[in-house]
């Protein structure tokens, strides 16, 4: 197993190759994608998704392009949550959000170009040989089931239908397992499939990232609490620190970080790596 | 083989199935997903998938996912395209366009849910034995590729960013074969991958359909020419009419429909059926 940021590294020194170029000489569709791609995010999904790939005995070098494939789809969700019409976020990572950069219906598109790509990226990696075509039926079906209407997108309608809503925990723990977890699950889980890992470590990973994601929102949510600026709160969205306040968001999240470690038991002693990532993630700043 | 009207049948008996219920309770994502598909379109994408899978021998139910895959693609374009960062269309097919009908939030999502689930159902037909883990690989690639940033999505940015501008007929001709005529060779060659054909026959399918796609945007662009309101004049898209003149793009559009009747030798007499399917759509007054 290497380190988190030996996984890192590997990505963003191949994050370039995922973007093909535009075969039209006048298109900015490949600058566009990679101005968001390179937005210096945390490579949360990526990460997962090469180590489980160790984890169950492949390389990660194999499991690239599926954690591309997550990437991608992660970068399109923030390029459209961005939008006027959603959260109207100008700034993403510090710097100017792809429709400040470039235009509203360029962001549109970019987005759309992202998501598609992320399937692309998947199909290629048995073209190439890194993975079997069985892996890669899977590794569609779970990505495009966590990444949609239930999954990722079907969160960020409850996100918006409850906007201005005092909804109970309840909801909100539905709403972050779709919105933020189904995601790294996917991640987690494209890794054990490119290493053709067995279906309980596949169901495993997937218990693990659940955990793991509401965890990640609520620190999210927590270090927005503390951003007078953030759109949650301009717009007015329930948050775990607002409904319970910052202590019991804080122990929730160790809670869930716990239990997201614990079900790593069957992975053995080299699930450490992604323990130790989960706890940097739980005390990160930022 | 069956008529055009059979496949169409067929189609619409099926197309309530292809979107899951959602499962939570509260998201009416199911219904914006629906109100789009069946906003009665011709369908012209799933007939072409259904015939050329019977065309190569195989079963039209068979071919069922993927065909509606390809429209699920096509109906989220429509969405994305009529906002109002886009073309900013009120109308679709004579109802208020999506963004109309549930607000541009949820018409963005609904789009995402849809481009989304046509891998689902792209993986789903591997997952219930209709086709090989192989030709789901195949689909994958040409699906996403078609509808990606060197095909439909790369059209669109084109179409953007020469809005205003007189462009050459050659710019044209790319942006067609892009905006138009990519995701109807997606629709003919994953037919023939369904069948589980050659490489020669989804060569050839993709040639029928560069052709047909061609035409069917020079119809589209004369309809639209004699229709006052239509958004294109609005936004002042160059269109063939607007730059050869009426006789000289309708002579276009038969010369187009000819080449792609030709390219069709290979699939035998059978290939009657999309022949006549080809000559429908160039004489259609909608």
């Amino acid at each position: 197993m290497r380190s988190i940021k030996e996984y890192i590294d590997l990505f963003e020194k191949n994050i370039n190759s995922f973007v093909p170029a535009a075969d039209h000489e006048q298109s900015d569709m490949r600058e566009m994608m990679l101005y968001s791609l390179d937005g210096g995010g945390k490579r949360v999904r990526p990460v997962l998704c090469m180590a489980f790939c160790e984890l169950c005995g492949g390389r990660a070098e194999n499991a690239l392009r599926f954690a591309a494939a997550v990437e991608f789809i992660h970068t399109y969700s923030l390029i459209h949550d961005d939008l006027p019409c959603m959260d109207n976020d100008d700034i993403r990572r510090g710097k100017a959000a792809s429709h400040i950069r470039f235009g509203e219906a360029n962001a549109l598109l970019a987005g759309d170009a992202l998501l598609t790509h992320a399937f692309d990226l998947i199909a290629r990696a048995a073209e190439d040989g890194q993975v079997s075509a069985s892996a890669v039926v899977q590794a569609v079906a779970v990505l495009s089931r966590c990444a949609g209407m239930n999954g990722m997108i079907g969160g960020q309608y409850i996100d918006l239908a409850t906007e201005g809503i005092k909804v109970p925990v309840d909801s909100l723990y539905l709403m972050d397992l779709y919105k933020t977890a189904a995601l790294i699950k996917a991640a987690s889980q494209l890794g054990c499939i490119a290493a053709g890992a067995d279906a309980d470590k596949i169901k495993n990973a997937g218990e693990f990232a659940d955990k793991l994601g509401l965890a990640f929102q609520i620190i999210d949510d927590l270090l927005d609490y503390e951003d007078e600026n953030a759109s949650d709160k301009v717009n007015e969205k329930a948050t775990y620190p607002e409904l319970l306040g910052v202590q019991e968001a804080r122990n929730l999240a160790d809670k869930y970080t716990e239990q997201a470690i614990n079900s790593l038991a069957l992975f053995g002693e080299h699930a450490e790596v992604i323990s130790a990532f989960a706890d940097q993630l739980l005390h990160r700043t930022n």
